[in-house]
């Protein structure tokens, strides 16, 4: 006997059929003799409905209002959960964030979990109830409703998993697992069998869509075997799990990409101490997120350029802070461009193997592809290259590195 | 300054625009230095939408499951009306049934209101924040939400009115008033300037759409003042006070009519004491609610027929009840017949002035339209006519009892 904390997300529970077959695959799991929590998210397009309405509502935006509305979604698919199982013979009861309650900080429409209380849920368990939980929502402070933030039914479905020490938390998605890289552009793609949490982390927020970061982080922290599978299709999926877990271990595991970012080029920048800080003191404040930094080499002693990349949605709001700052920086010019994509190579075997970086190197200027910011860590190559050569790039990169499927297959 | 309930039904919340609409009916009140609480159902078509997923996911319906999926309706609306009113600059907040809490039984499904915790609200009209209240939703002994069966949210708003000792309780709603009968079968209808009570309840009771019974019963018993107008259009509506605040005394309000009723006949049924405490027990215990009832005066001093109207919606399961008893009770025959329409006449006048019901069988008689039962209460007279007559009867007994617009004005 187990304990598993399976999660669904809004495709899966799209309509009233793909909801009777989640209650199918949660009585495998109880037939087997486990102990299940299910969590769910809203069905698709639900909650881009509910934004909608907010955003044309009202500009302002008070963001306990807007979780309010938003967690309404995940409300209605626990209750037609636990009737689907409760229809097929299985003793269900639904949980919303503030039943449980799922303790969060204040923090509206992006709230952090503070604490979950299980008791209940356990005791329940040991009666044979399967607990059908609404994901991305808790209470905060206030007593009011908070929401984790958008794909926040991932970290859920973690965190639930870590407080009710868990063996397994499987993560359903309308894909079968993750990808060395996005198939939609890599025909070869092949299916990764396990992966640690490190490059699962990597490979999360350098764009691969299939987990949302802050929930790889929260499994590595608390240990939480994670497995990511297919809502559809009846196949293993990919396991997540620590590093020694792993006993044949890729140099590269995967190449991930990015279109979200946007390059920002300080020209003319006084090269004296304290530039840099004033620059990125004052976008933090604002709550942008600076990702790739690179400055070259001073030309003249006196000035510098300063390259930097944020996110797209970002962009505006930087411009308009860099703006202020231009009297006092003396920078010469901005200049903005969004039109680049953030490629990475990522590996925990670049640990103990170099010359990764030189292979991506040489890969792509051998298709003629410029390279024009780079950054690196223990386990990630990324650079920052043309929009348009982003499928070309990765198609090169994920031949070079041994990943296409016939290439040991 | 006065303390007013809003309360806004669903085709009034419709959509984005009219929610903006709502916010400005609310604006108008807090202008005038009022404490307003408002209180929404769900947007129109979406409860409807909510139970069809929940029929069609399970036919077993854990009231429990069913009452968590159709509260998320007014969840939305509430968050969304708040957004609104913060949008044009008024200190809004929305309160869901579990916040406030409107504590209920644990009926799920059809909860009756216990208690409403009002302390928090108030102290908050005093900062002058404006409280905007789920309708139809509380939370029961059980720490679950309960819903208080279709059309709830006006018994919410009374209810609130009541606890919060309020000035007026608004509802606003489709039509622009109570009418002195169905405006869409009688043209001549005339909107009712003020109505008791007692009057209310019948016309509700007997099939008047605007009000749900029991709210005008709470209303009734906490002596709330309650107003009926339109969302759309800007003028006077309907007041429902007390019987010594109308000055002139009407003998006959209005015509109400049922197209929900059926009738049953039991021929041949043995004529002693104890049968009709079988058969009404029997229905009783199955939660078939009887209506009107008339037993024919014995031919042969052995057996009578007895008649009487159940709600068209528990036909068959009378029938079915019925059927079971029959060796019991030796009747000969059961004759179901659902083409049959109550019509009734209601006023409090009819206390003081005798002859009502006369008018009533001779109107009809004039115009060859048979009675099949009658019932009467100390302010209504009941007919039970064929369906195919309900718009001839109401039409001329709106005519008898001199009501219609053009007799006086």
């Amino acid at each position: 006997m187990a304990r598993i904390v399976m999660k669904f997300g809004g495709t899966s529970v799209g309509d009233v059929d793909r909801i009777k077959n989640v209650a199918q695959r949660v009585k495998r799991e109880v037939d087997a003799g486990n102990e299940v929590a299910v969590v769910v998210s809203a069905m698709s397009g639900t909650t881009n409905q509910l934004v909608g309405w907010t955003s044309a509502i009202s500009r302002l935006h008070d963001a306990r209002e807007y979780d309010v509305v938003v967690a309404s979604g995940e409300q209605v698919t626990v209750g037609l959960l636990a009737l689907a199982l409760q229809d097929i013979g299985i003793n269900a009861r639904s949980w919303l964030g503030w039943q449980i309650p799922f303790r969060t900080d204040g923090i509206h429409g992006k709230a952090r979990i503070d604490r979950i209380e299980t008791q209940e849920m356990e005791r329940r368990f040991a009666q044979g109830q399967v607990a059908v939980v609404a994901g991305f929502q808790g209470i905060g402070p206030d007593a009011r409703i908070t929401t984790l933030g958008r794909g926040g039914s991932d970290t859920s479905a973690v965190a639930l998993a870590a407080a009710l020490k868990a063996d397994r938390c499987d993560i359903y998605t309308d894909v079968d697992g993750v990808y060395t890289t996005d198939p939609r552009i890599v025909s070869k793609a092949r299916k990764i069998e396990r992966i640690t949490y490190e490059e699962m982390l990597e490979l999360a927020s350098q764009g691969a869509k299939v987990l949302q970061t802050r929930s790889v982080a929260m499994a590595m922290q608390h240990g939480v075997r994670v497995q990511v599978l297919s809502s559809f299709v009846d196949v293993p999926g990919t396991l997540v799990v620590d590093e020694d877990e792993i006993v044949e271990q890729q140099v590269v595991t995967g190449i991930a990409y990015s279109p979200d970012e946007a390059k920002i080029t300080l020209v003319g920048v006084p090269d004296r101490p304290g530039v840099a800080g004033a620059i990125f003191g004052s976008l933090a404040d604002a709550a942008v997120n600076v990702d790739m930094i690179v400055q070259n080499v001073s030309q003249d002693g006196q000035t510098t350029d300063l390259t930097f990349t944020v996110g797209k949605a970002d962009l505006d709001r930087a411009s308009h802070v860099l703006d202020k700052l231009r009297n006092d920086l003396a920078y010469a010019e901005l200049v903005a461009d969004s039109n680049v994509c953030k490629v990475s190579v990522v590996g925990v075997g670049m640990r103990s193997q170099p010359g990764i970086a030189k292979t991506m190197f040489q890969t792509l200027a051998e298709k003629s592809i410029n390279i024009q910011v780079i950054s690196t860590s223990e386990i990630k190559v990324s650079v920052l290259i043309g929009a348009d050569y982003t499928e070309l790039a990765v198609r090169a990169l994920h031949t070079a590195f041994g990943l296409d499927a016939d290439a040991d297959s």
